[in-house]
């Protein structure tokens, strides 16, 4: 087999075998492939795309290009959730203990990375003492025990993946559809998951700007899945303004908190219960989702999400006593509110630029060695269709530095308010099961 | 600049600019921009093509990668031909001598190469003592003394090219219309011509298999050339079947010999007619086609041709008896005749498989280490369309050794004869003058 001849079949339209995409992707991970070839193919994908069945081959060809995490010493069906990516997003703090309440096992491998906040281990660490230095049989039994754990990454998972997403960055190879689905798919697989349900956001803060896209990269993934032996389903969101109210890692414990107690921001707390129905039913925990979703809005209503949450902190070295005085959590010196310069309506919100203004306080990395400031962050006070009255906060900025000027600005100038009256954006667009 | 906006550019299907195209190819060439995006771009290319306005540009930014021949010292229009290759092509050794003998400067830079012959070189090393190791200078003054002289290829032209074309050799990008044309063009350009005529071989021994293939690259070369001040034009012969009945060094110098006598093949000598009077035209050595044929028939007709052959062979040491006595050439040990198996027409002839018989006997280099035999080769005895009778001698193999079972059982394969009459076919399809 010559990795010619396979980038030339693609190229004119043909269908790789599973045993051509495994030889590439262990030649290209042991460097028998040069990157000069992959690129090639990658841009003949780019153009002629995969077949569900190539796709399916990708992923797993990926997933055995590295370490597998083995999660069966779990009990129960081990449900993964996976967003593609946002700003705000907190509902990995709200889930997690919310579905955890009702038995469906969370045992979660989580990163740091880049961003406009940091990832939902940064978000952890406001809690003092929080660790996620934890041996494996550990986090396998804390799981057994308490439903939930989180354990930073590790081992080599989808080395392949990593190396071709390397390339793809510097090679105008990123949007093609079939490469960001296996990519996104053969991390849930080889982090162990049996089932995944998938938030896939579309607007300015996503990565997938138009509902088109969104929907082409969401039944990708929903199908990789199911042609994996993975139940899978996707659920397409709103990103076109931040979720939720917190952008900010402590502000977003915070909310979270709020949120497991039923006293969250509306669009965040909906978006829960729909990614946590979905969970509680792949798990086998409820018979509808009218069930699941009724469970859910019981455990809010009853404490146990919140008791789970605490358990969870405890259980990895963090002082619970947070979740009773959020005021333990990090606080930043100044807070500066951003006023409306009119009467009128929240028209726009880019979730982006808002996001990045977060970041300029020190939310998030701009480099894997930035430092995060767990305490900055921004709270949303109006959101897409409120009303508005000039000199009313819009913003209440949280930082640890006096001027603020450049973020203020950034805001404002991304936050839009019109004279008429304007709609609230739908929060969820559609929900695709295969 | 950076090159992976430049990809996406192209992959999107945006024009490059002259100074892009220059960034990129000056950066592949001094190692700035690596092979795997300049293959993601070639990808993009073969799918999103290039404008004549970039594809210009493309073979400018490779002419001034690298040296480039100054011919201005040689008086008159230096019109430089170039075949994109087929099996038995002799026009060079028949062209040169006819169209210098009209005045026509030929400085001709030519190389060895791989294929099923030899290059134009090792044809005329058949010639005791002639060689092409001469110093600029006399190369020079050889062309305005003679109008005709030939040197090995020196210097570093068109180094990009050379890098490139390795590089899409490997990531089946070859096959690419602007690609193939700018990578021709370039290097004649940078060969010092002032004017170009190109033969476009089509059929199955040529580059391009089919008419409307050759036709897209013939165009493409011409644009190029008429965009970047170089009159140029084509013609899009048949390379169905073998050009002449030689294919071997001594054979085909033999035949150049005949053809110039006027005693030539049909075939060869009107190819040799029609690329001559565009070379004579283009030169302004005549005002018309048809002026420029009737002096080409006429130094047939009263040797010129053959005299300014020999001239040239003894200003480069060669012994030009052998163009009175072609016995001196190198003779084959052994002569075999290929006999027809039944009476009927020959209807098949498939050049690239008569060439790689050619190549057995050792005409040819299969790999750049291979040492030519200059004595042997193949004669035809019958072509496409002749009548045939059982018994007859297809081919007469000239071979050094005397086991030719494999080359003449595959001859035998491709050598088809029907019952019924075959029309010979079409030998000049096109001339495109942009």
């Amino acid at each position: 087999m010559r990795m010619v001849d396979l980038i030339e079949k693609k190229r004119d339209g043909g269908e790789l075998s599973a045993e051509e995409i495994q030889f590439i992707i262990k030649g290209y991970t042991d460097g028998s492939i040069p990157d000069y070839q992959m690129s090639a193919l990658s841009m003949a994908i780019y153009f002629k795309d995969m077949t569900h069945q190539e796709r399916a081959d990708l992923t797993m060809a990926m997933v055995q290009s590295g370490d597998q995490i083995d999660l069966s010493p779990i009990k129960g069906i081990k449900v993964d959730k996976h967003s593609t990516g946002g700003v705000g997003d907190t509902t990995t703090l709200v889930l997690g203990p919310l579905v955890a309440s009702l038995g469906v096992p969370v045992a979660k491998m989580s990163g740091r990375g880049l961003g406009h906040t940091g990832g939902t281990i940064d978000k952890l660490e406001s809690v003092a003492g929080f660790h996620v230095e934890i041996e494996n049989q550990e986090f396998i039994d804390l799981v057994n025990k308490n439903q939930i754990a989180v354990i930073g990454q590790s081992g080599n998972l989808t080395p392949a993946d990593k190396k071709l997403y390397a390339l793809r960055d510097v090679t105008a190879t990123v949007d093609s559809i079939p490469l960001i689905a296996s990519s996104i798919m053969s991390k849930k697989i080889a982090a162990g998951a049996d089932a995944i349900v998938l938030d896939v956001k579309t607007g300015a803060g996503a990565f997938m700007k138009t509902l088109e896209d969104s929907r082409f990269l969401a039944s990708a993934m929903v199908s990789i899945g199911n042609n994996t032996g993975r139940k899978t389903m996707a659920v397409i969101s709103d990103m076109s303004q931040p979720l939720g109210f917190a952008i900010g890692n402590a502000l977003e414990v915070k909310e979270a908190i709020d949120t497991l107690k039923g006293e969250g921001p509306e669009d965040l707390t909906e978006l829960c219960l729909t990614l946590g129905s979905h969970m509680v039913l792949l798990a086998e925990k409820a018979d509808s989702l009218e069930e699941a979703r009724e469970k859910l809005i019981q455990t809010m209503k009853n404490g146990s999400g919140l008791q789970t949450f605490k358990t969870f902190l405890e259980s990895q070295g963090g002082d619970s006593s947070v979740v009773d005085q959020p005021e333990k959590l990090p606080q930043a010196q100044f807070k500066i509110e951003v006023e409306a310069q009119e009467d009128g309506y929240v028209s726009e919100m880019t979730a982006d630029e808002i996001g990045t203004a977060a970041m300029l306080l020190g939310a998030g990395r701009a480099t894997k060695e930035s430092e995060i400031d767990l305490a900055v962050g921004l709270m949303l006070n109006k959101k897409i269709g409120d009303r508005v009255q000039k000199g009313d906060s819009l913003v209440t900025i949280h930082s640890n530095f006096e001027d603020v000027s450049q973020v203020k600005s950034l805001l404002l100038e991304h936050i839009k308010v019109t004279k008429n009256p304007v709609q609230k954006p739908v929060l969820i667009y559609e929900e695709i099961t295969g």
